[in-house]
């Protein structure tokens, strides 16, 4: 297995989200990904590689043009308002609601902050652009390997990009739920870019991938399928619902498995079969898996009761889908555990 | 003049407002309105009252229903959630953005507070719903009152109503920019309910009465007229551009006034005489005036100069429209001069 992780990913690193009326220690730490690079010492599973540089026409396939000049810009504006600032990582405290304008771009960086994200839970910091454009390069490097292998028949079939920030949450235009750049978004549309008709998502991070749904919402070349904890209790809550379909050409072609707290494995691994049917049924060329491992029985921040050895389960079944896969690091905040759950995945998809 | 002030004003005392990444003391303090009270002892200018109760179905003339019913709830949801809770002010951090779907309500209540809000700087607290209700009662009170006197031609020609939170930026279901309930919106749909065909709302608070405009937007009953600091560098941003005119039967009942920081009076009252003009034409039966004073030459969060003396002929210049008037007091953050200001309004008025 090929795989790309990212080199300068802490150079993303919050120190405050809000919660409950507080700021509040940030979950999604560095340590997590060096839990996962230490276990691929103990377990090698394949070759690690750093990604080259992308283009922003690459992240145009996905975002939007002023989305990405925000991000771009983002600290430099945010220590101009207050050189003090420098020391204070950025959160939004503003944001257009129903019958709010989103077209006219504000001059005012808060304002434009509010316009483009969806909670104050994703602090932006000095290096989150960065972190989040060569996690982004990771995520589209390993679909261009994997298109090749598909093209050239060369025994190239499987790829992960590990990175943080994670990508599941961030839309063609919004950041949050630690997202900025979607990692997984970025791969499909380079398999699409590369050749391929039809390509599924099988997001199985515990929180619904808001941002990835929204991207493929309209379209019926990719098919998305996330299993999470129901948006009416869970974070991010306003998307993820069952009769969330899809619209437009893409009615069919978005499929919720939302599962109450508390879900052990027997269910959820039910909906995970009821998932890759439907991915069967898509006749899918690729697949990308969003790899979140916060459905972890001693996830801090979830509410699911998977088991360390569940997730060799997990790979196995993915592996019967018998499909070019690229997996993508998403969640999973037990911080201890992130490594060997995420690599018992890959283990047990055989790679 | 008829004066109904709300008794129960200080039962709102927000601690934090998030801003710029951090929680910084509330601006919209309890001082702000003792301060308007003080100086009509100095300068008496009417009758002060408290109003009675208003019922849930006056407030449903203006709010949604499921809004309303969180915000009576809010408080002990909130500190369901962690007794800690009871110490610290409710804020959102987490709302839905474009293409995130408002019509499922959440069973969370953090999902909740970000469905029903556009910013993290209006904490709900212990005392909000029983401030803000007393103070819409005021509102609804003085519209009351006025209604009766146009049907009865008895001379009650003027009310103020005096409360806090203030209301202007509070939609039909959503609060923020330290507003709840829409006093002035709830004064309108009063005088309409009790006879009244046109009525025109006036808004010469420094920020963009976005609550406001967003309820009126598609009615042709009610002229909205604002005028503000310009929505692409002042709060609160996503609303209140020249071209938004109204919409279906509202198209051309609404007007908004942008103007630049460091706007002056001279400037700032030549928008005012067309704002009038157009009032004129509209054929207003009644005015309510939503009176801020943040338009003050030294308030803390503004950006325009009037001076304290420019006030009497603000008052001057409403008066000349010669219609039933409602004062409904919003926002004005240089807390000493507040009063001062305000009076000035109402003296130059000639009630
Ligand atoms: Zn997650
Ligand atoms: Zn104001």
């Amino acid at each position: 297995m090929l795989i790309f992780h990212n080199p300068v990913h802490h150079l993303h690193q919050g120190r405050h989200e809000m919660f409950r009326g507080r700021l509040v220690p940030c979950h999604e730490v560095p340590d997590r990904l060096d839990h996962v690079l230490a276990e691929l010492q103990r377990r090698p599973l394949g070759v690690l590689q750093t990604p080259g540089e992308v283009s922003i026409a690459e992240l145009e396939r996905i975002h939007s043009r002023r989305y990405l000049d925000f991000l771009a810009g983002a600290w430099d504006e945010w220590v101009a308002l207050d050189p003090a600032n420098a020391d204070i990582d950025a959160l939004p405290s503003v944001w257009p609601t129903r019958s709010f304008r989103h077209d006219v771009l504000p001059d005012n960086f808060a304002a434009r902050m509010g316009l483009f994200s969806f909670d104050a839970g994703t602090p932006l910091t000095a290096g989150t652009w960065t972190a989040a454009r060569a996690g982004a390069a990771c995520a589209i490097m390993a679909a261009r390997e994997l298109a090749a292998g598909i093209a050239n028949g060369d025994g190239t079939r499987h790829a992960f990009a590990l990175s943080r920030p994670p990508g599941h949450h961030a839309g063609a235009d919004f950041f949050g739920g630690y997202c900025f750049l979607n990692n997984a978004a970025l791969a499909v549309q380079t398999l699409l870019d590369r050749g391929l008709q039809r390509v599924a998502v099988l997001d199985v991070d515990y929180h619904h991938g808001n941002g990835t749904q929204s991207i493929f919402y309209e379209r019926n070349d990719v098919l998305t399928v996330s299993l999470h904890g129901d948006p009416r209790t869970e974070y991010p809550f306003f998307l993820g619902h069952a009769d969330e379909r899809g619209a437009g050409a893409g009615l069919g072609y978005n499929l919720n498995f939302p599962l109450p707290r508390g879900t052990g494995f027997p269910a959820w691994n039910k909906a995970l079969q009821s998932g890759l049917d439907a991915i069967r049924r898509f006749d899918a060329q690729a697949l990308v898996v969003s790899l979140g491992v916060d459905t972890f029985e001693g996830d801090p921040i979830s509410g699911f009761a998977l088991r360390t050895v569940d997730y060799l389960q997990v790979g196995q079944a993915i592996a019967a889908a018998n499909l070019p896969t690229a997996f993508v690091f998403e969640g999973g905040y037990a911080v201890a555990e992130v490594g060997v759950n995420v690599v018992n995945v890959l283990e047990g998809f055989g790679a």
